[in-house]
């Protein structure tokens, strides 16, 4: 098939990080062009500072991958998907939940492929654990997602806003690699928030679910976290005890450990490519309705100020 | 078509004032049991305790409407799947939207009709608001949804339970009704939620929104409404204004109004039967996604504490 001309929208840490090597690595794309309001471009390639100017001015594109922060991430699809392009969404694939059922609606309407693309679902790990766990009894599961915000989210205003998701930014790659490995779909049972008072989304939360078997499964999820770092998900079953870490790129097993080497952001584009040659879309909200379900039905609790 | 033996599940106010005159008024169904832990039942009818007793000791049924608090309705609604008994959801139909995902598989996997009952959307000016509304332009939208939580809801705590919404237990029928007249989908834009110092659900809260074409609709819900009631929506458009008063019963429209007999909870159980015959489920979630949207996004602010 040709090659996707494939522009990426949104220059920051993430799309500068693991999208560009992933893109420069596949045949199946070339860097068309990049757009970026505040940012400079990548050599040699075409920039704008918006959208439209790239339509009104730029090079012939077949797609876009969206790295914006999710709160201004659905005009930008909308407007590609309207154009007959394939679509690429950061996670989470938008700000609220009606955003992404919008957006399947446009791609239905156009033909485009669009994908919501939760990287975590690529870390090495995670296809072996879900094979793994099929054949398995599970007893219980449990989530424990720590960081430094201060490290991992330097100056990333946007986290904190209305729609920035807080802790669950994180979180969130946990919650889609746990209902990619485990067999039956997860309920919301309860959930306490801890929102920091001059911030408007939470630093730190615990979870409850259970999957529709009545497997219980915990969450706990800390900005706040100093020292090691962690990144688990622990199961425990009737074969014994699986454990993922370093956010599913470590998997081990009774009696074996494996890991593999990173190829999230190659797999994730991997696919996309082949998304976009079957003519197909790639939608899944489980991960961020788990996370409205905890708004809509959390216990909220106020703590410390957070400053940056 | 055979007469329908149903149950109803939850005896309280709604149940009494309305699933049970609009059953014995519609000769479709017939009301085989009745389940709820702590009320009487209904003379002349197989009254059971819980749900499991009605299955080890009862008559057959072939249906279950569900009237109970939305924080005990999954487990009831999945037995009742997994035995291949048709579901009628009350609104809303689950404490999370997973809850409602997974009821939807259930009732595929098992062949039975699973009915999202949004009893708003039969109520008199509904079908006529959308049908005059799908010719027009639509330039803005005005809900007002203002009512006395101590008059309508008196006692009820599981409303200011986590999960028991508050101020959109009663806002949820507006935004059903929006859903149904408008043309295209809603969007949440922002949203401002005011929670009594000593409650798990907000007392008021104030909504912007767009539908999918940028038109602007706002909405203003408030339980600490004395005196005079609202429960309007207004639509502005090429043609004049549409009302739509008292819940949806009376429908304004330039130069006529038209006020026609209540039918909502007759219209709905007709539906029901329907769907039953047809072998099809009518499950639509955009009214509950759009209240999950609003906790998600949604700013909170602290207001005084609220005794009942």
């Amino acid at each position: 098939m040709a090659t996707i001309r494939l522009a990426v929208i949104g220059l920051g840490k993430i799309a500068r990080d693991q999208h560009l090597p992933a893109i420069a690595g596949d045949e199946g794309f070339v860097l068309a062009a990049t757009v970026s309001p505040d940012n400079a471009g990548v050599t040699g390639v075409p920039h704008f500072a918006s959208l439209d100017n790239l339509f009104a001015a730029g090079p012939a594109i077949d797609a876009v991958a969206l790295c914006t922060p999710p709160q201004v991430r659905f005009d930008l699809a909308r407007a590609a998907l309207d154009r007959g392009l394939h679509v690429l969404l950061e996670k989470p694939p938008g700000a609220t939940l009606g955003e992404v059922a919008a957006l399947v609606a446009a791609a239905e309407a156009s033909g485009s492929s669009l994908f919501t693309a939760w990287h975590s679902r690529y870390a090495a790990g995670v296809e072996p654990a879900r094979a793994w766990l099929a054949a398995r009894r599970i007893d219980r599961v449990r989530i424990v997602w720590r960081e430094d915000v201060r490290v991992w989210h330097p100056g990333q205003d946007w986290i904190w806003q209305p729609g920035g998701l807080g802790v669950f930014d994180p979180g969130i790659n946990a919650l889609s690699i746990v209902t990619r490995i485990l067999p039956r779909p997860l309920l919301l049972q309860d959930a306490l928030l801890s929102f920091p008072a001059n911030r408007a989304a939470p630093i730190a939360a615990e979870l409850t679910l259970q999957d529709t078997a009545g497997t219980p499964v915990v969450m706990d999820l800390d900005f706040r976290q100093t020292g090691p770092q962690s990144w688990d998900i622990v199961v425990e079953t009737d074969s014994g005890t699986l454990t993922l870490s370093s956010g599913g790129a470590v998997l081990a097993l009774p009696g074996q450990s494996r890991h593999d080497a990173d190829r999230e952001y190659p797999a994730l584009y991997r696919h996309f490519a082949e998304l976009i040659a079957a003519g197909r879309s790639d939608v899944d909200v489980a991960p961020l309705r788990l996370v409205a379900d905890a708004f809509l039905c959390g216990r909220r609790v106020e703590v410390a100020p957070f400053v940056d």
